[in-house]
């Protein structure tokens, strides 16, 4: 797992980070999609049988949410988070109840700022794979600000 | 207000739609961040108040997924959403608690499927502006699988 970082200038391009495995759980993707994103096939298990996905499925937005709050847990950027202006992220396949997720991070970018000596932006690749098969469900590229 | 479309060929390039407002209320922004998120700033307002932004702000995968969701209750792809495959999301300026988002949406493009001919990739880039002064907070270019 990872230590706390004390400032961005310890990230270089290319490292790598292994942030264990987190669950989706079906009361929480439920509870989640009904709040934040309420289509058949992420709420109505039996409409989400006969739909697109032949079965429920996590909202893209909760399994992003779930794995960034994973993160924020390990503690990895507690000391120097100054929050976040960007993120794109992908869901190459779906995330289905009981999925257990696998989250690395390889660093893109480290770009310390020109105006403020004490803080610059770091771009992080995060990486969700199903623990069972190895294949990718989730795929961000972050944009953080960190403190040096 | 929008109506619900009824395929992916009711969209053209450049067409807008307003999906009015939603608020950012604090019950909801700690109760988000303290599963999702949880840093200072979005969750603790003693520590927020001395902290990188002068006051609690709402996590930006809050304000993607509650903005997401509006749109959702709306109706506008009821009847033929099969699902997202990519955001690129920005949070160009913090959002507050009791903040009021104002939402539109623009049609970047629509993508018939070459393999399957009942549906097809519409982009649309959504904006949303605090009403209290017009600052955007939250972009969000977002890919759907729609029905035809």
């Amino acid at each position: 797992m990872v230590t706390p970082l004390r400032s961005l200038d310890e990230l270089a391009v290319g490292q790598a980070f292994d942030f264990g495995r987190f669950r989706m759980e079906l009361a929480e993707i439920l509870d989640f999609a009904r709040r934040y994103d309420p289509q058949p096939f992420h709420v109505d298990e039996a409409a989400a049988k006969a739909g697109p996905f032949g079965g429920l499925i996590a909202s893209g937005l909760h399994t992003q949410a779930a794995a960034f709050g994973h993160i924020i847990r390990t503690g990895w950027v507690k000391d120097v988070s100054l929050g976040g202006t960007e993120q794109v992220v992908r869901w190459p396949a779906p995330v289905r109840p009981g999925d257990e997720i696998a989250l690395t991070a390889e660093v893109e970018a480290v770009i310390p700022s020109r105006s403020k000596p004490d803080r610059g932006v770091a771009k992080i690749r995060y990486l969700g794979k199903r623990v069972a098969d190895g294949v990718t469900v989730l795929e961000i590229l972050g944009t953080h600000f960190l403190r040096r």
